[in-house]
């Protein structure tokens, strides 16, 4: 189709018979066109079922329907072997609330199913965070004593990614090579994401805004969001991307997403240093070198079924190197 | 004694004797008063003798010799179940190179002593870098290419640590609970890094100076160098600290050194839970939800013996909130 | 349909058609009734096209379509919260050869696609295999020397599982808690696999014979050859199994796959400490002191997308204890 | 000197002075000759604190002062480089109790020190166990129901090691390349153990009795006893022994000692790869294939700083072939 789906214009019964569980597996519900906009919108990762303090997740939330994304769309030209590039151009807080919680068993600080012990479950509680898009702010409340603290806004989406390779269909609640529940905070507003295109027309979901993330997601579960999101979509044509890369004006990085995490941390790491080759003719050694001295290295989460580790280098050093045919600048110039 | 020792005044024989290669089973060399400047120089962790592209570590060095370390000063006053506060004031390369290098089945993208594999080492290289002071510039030149890039010059110690517990002694390449071979760029100058005493005295060491370092430490070398190095020392009476801990103006920083790499992310952030339990009073599930979602996660090392992940977060967010009874404002202002 | 379908009366090409090569996604071929023999077979890994020592399987083989499965079969009766019970009552190589190779990035003493450095791939070799049913002999044969090694043959199947849950589909080269590619010598005849039931009809299949495997399976492929496999099955209505179980004559084992490999290890023994309380009517403390004394511990696969660790404990120990309503004795006795 | 010391002759007092903490930094408290025999006695880890079901160890127990081990002796002869073989005659249970518990925060299944959680403590409980030596059986009685279960006895040495190399002071709860608290139950009577020396004489040490255990000692703790242990040494000259190896009448092992888990099977299946080469004069890649198809896997320990993993392949499968210049077979005959 032309025209692209606007999301918010669907009567809300509409809208929830569209939201997917998984990446992979489903049919697309619209078709992306190359350069143009994108508005949709999001539901938080409870699809807006904990909206008090007293709503636990494990109480009114289904596991099988956690984390709802947003798509999948049909972006036309898009071709395995091809990288997608997906350029969020605004993504704002649809509410004036946030809602975050411990979950059993779930989180980086808790036995887990996999790190299987024999612990009683934390408590399991909910925090309700206040919104002030115009302040730029989001306001923790202590459950337990009288202290408010105001947090910077800064909105992102955790989940975003493409149908996996090998017919393989994948919960919205995992990352992976196909982007996926990534939980990053570097996935921002001005970031392009970019994927590789395992089957035709690449079928792009995303989802799990939050209004502010830390580094590592320890909890399992940052300020979560419904969000109102602009984006638009290019394709790299015969450009491999194995891992999820992302570029805002400022950084190029790579993400890996394994266990243990220091395999999260080798495979952005490796990413990067054969980025590097590619972009300044060097030999494997001497990026290998270079990334070593310049990379940052935030980690995304901790909590999910992998964990995701970003490797993220600052484009002023290398002042005049164009990544990806230039589709940053392009996507976000429009 | 009263008097700190300028190590730097002594000749370089007697310096060299000095050097030590082990945090515990060492006699202090100096004593250290509380409040008293420390000017000294270290070596760099090749003790000097990688001078060249020429210079290959496998067979300039001797395996049992490496990362030399200045110290151990006994710390007046220092006793088991303190804390030791130690503030770098100020840390200069010492001359107008560094040196960076691969070495064999050492670094986070290769087979390992412990990722035991079958493959065969990587080549080993050796990288000489420009260090430009006035110009606060570190020249990285490819050894395979013409492509040179400058790159900021932030000077900081890979290594600071005092003696174990448990009468152990341990090689300067490791770090643990007792601080050690951290490799963290936050150990830059204005910090104050924050060490468990479990002897009287504490034992204080510190070398491994790095011209800058990305995070994670990758190929396992940053650009190391020799440093003129001021620091100055408290105790905090009566505060145990289980794990290293740093801060600065700007924030308060937890560490922790473990495989795999997600348990030093969970040391690093339960004791961030810890910490701000007790500066906010919080419960620890409040204290939990907080760290959620304000933490940075700034990787240090993947590829020393342990790896080792920091947990930052920003002092802004708390005004008036006092850590170590005030001891990082005493320190930076003599 | 009430007659169970015998695959080896289906001509080649028509077999060929019904492999698969996921849990989850694909439509039953048949109905297994309860009780009653299914005698069928599987192809190898490398669905016959690694048969010379020249066949390389990054040559011959797509990647695509590794480890083809038989199946997937629907289970009158199963339904979710079930358990569903394999008994293996023989499998025996269908041919007088094995294979085995190394695989570019896979297996345990290699880097691999997580495990992510920089080194070039292992040299790909194949070894082909004698096997010797009437003496129960598997021939190795030195590649690079005269030397060949007489080994016992010990048929078993590495891949066995259902479809996964949360709408899941995961390709056959995985292990998880559906069971699918676990790759222990432990699921040999004679033993019955317990398996979660996932969704109606559980949707059984399975393959990857190997006529032989190290535990561990450290280079990634065993003595990989087709199959004539005889199971009968049951289901255990109302019990829930968390992740894949086996008994033996001998032994009771549970399993986890997982990632690190600590992790695999919890998971298994937390399995074993719950059954044993529920087996013995024991607490949770009482319950892991007796598995911590009693458990053999045999590495599964430390080669898969995640590892599998088999927890196993001697019968004998618990005279008259019977477990699973006591399936095991009533399939081995059909 | 000459005579062996006997340990079991040296009053209480005298005994109990002579216990040492560490592998390294501790004087020899005897010399052993080479294939005399030395018996002597061992306590159990607690130093025998720990003796009723309501003594718990993090009450009545020095955490500076657990797993006392027997020794330093220096070995005539060893010089780094060499391998130290210690061949296990007996081990007998010098008391006809044992004792395990549960240790806070220690264990395969609880939060740990190093993988730091927000978890209270899981309970800490005391079992005590009736040894019978004449039967052979071990008793486990349950402390919060009737179940007892008589068991094998299977006596073994957890801990057993030389003085680590890099000058480091280890303590004795920790296993490395070194040996030390490996605690498999391969180290049985009828063991010879191989061990890298690396500094003159070696610095043998052992203790840490089980009288049985299971793989993994789950709990972190084994029914632990004191032992009287009867063995002997040689010196294999020249013949490095990266990591410690174990040799029996059947088998030869590999072991290695990290974290995470997987990293510990590599280093032992690299181990057996490396020695199978030797012993078969083998190319590594056929070593690989070969070590795939024959290795027995079984976990030690995974409760200890790092885990033990144990590679073990059944020597009948190489006729003739002979390991370590026959040394096995030599101190098993005296």
């Amino acid at each position: 189709m032309l025209r692209p789906l606007m999301l918010h214009e669907i009567d809300e019964e509409a809208r929830a018979s569209s939201l997917v569980y998984t990446f992979g597996g489903v049919e697309p519900v619209a078709t992306l066109l190359r350069g143009t906009d994108l508005r949709t919108s999001t539901l938080d990762c409870f699809a807006g079922l904990v909206r008090r303090a007293e709503d636990l997740p494990s109480v009114v939330c289904d596991p099988r329907y956690l984390n709802p994304q947003t798509g999948p769309f049909y972006v036309e030209g898009a071709r395995p072997g091809d990288t997608l590039a997906v350029h969020f151009a605004s993504i704002e807080p649809r509410h004036d609330w946030g809602v975050s919680s411990t979950v059993p068993f779930f989180g980086a600080l808790t036995a887990s199913r996999d790190t299987a012990l024999l612990h009683e479950a934390l408590p399991e509680r909910t925090w309700i965070y206040d919104l002030d898009s115009a302040e730029g702010q989001v306001h923790f409340r202590a459950l337990d004593s009288g202290l408010t603290v105001p947090l910077p806004l800064d909105p992102m989406h955790g989940t975003v990614g493409v149908a996996p390779p090998l017919g393989e269909v994948r919960s919205s609640l995992t990352p992976g090579s196909w982007g996926g529940n990534m939980d990053t905070p570097e996935m921002r507003a001005g970031a392009t994401c970019y994927l590789g295109v395992n089957v035709e027309g690449a079928l792009l979901s995303f989802g799990d805004g939050h209004a502010r993330q830390g580094e590592g997601e320890s909890c399992g579960v940052a300020v979560e969001c419904a969000m109102d999101t602009t984006l638009r979509v290019d394709v790299v044509s015969g450009v491999v991307t194995p891992w999820p890369r992302i570029e805002t004006d400022d950084h190029w990085m790579t993400t890996g997403s394994a266990k243990p995490l220091e395999d999260a941390f080798r495979i952005a790491h490796t990413q990067m240093v054969r980025w590097l080759e590619d972009l300044l003719d060097l030999s494997t050694m001497d990026a290998y070198q270079l990334v070593a001295q310049v990379a940052l290295t935030p980690v995304a989460n901790v909590c999910d079924t992998v964990y995701t580790v970003v490797c993220k280098v600052p484009k002023a050093f290398f002042p005049g190197v164009v990544a990806m045919h230039g589709v940053h600048d392009a996507l976000r110039r429009p």
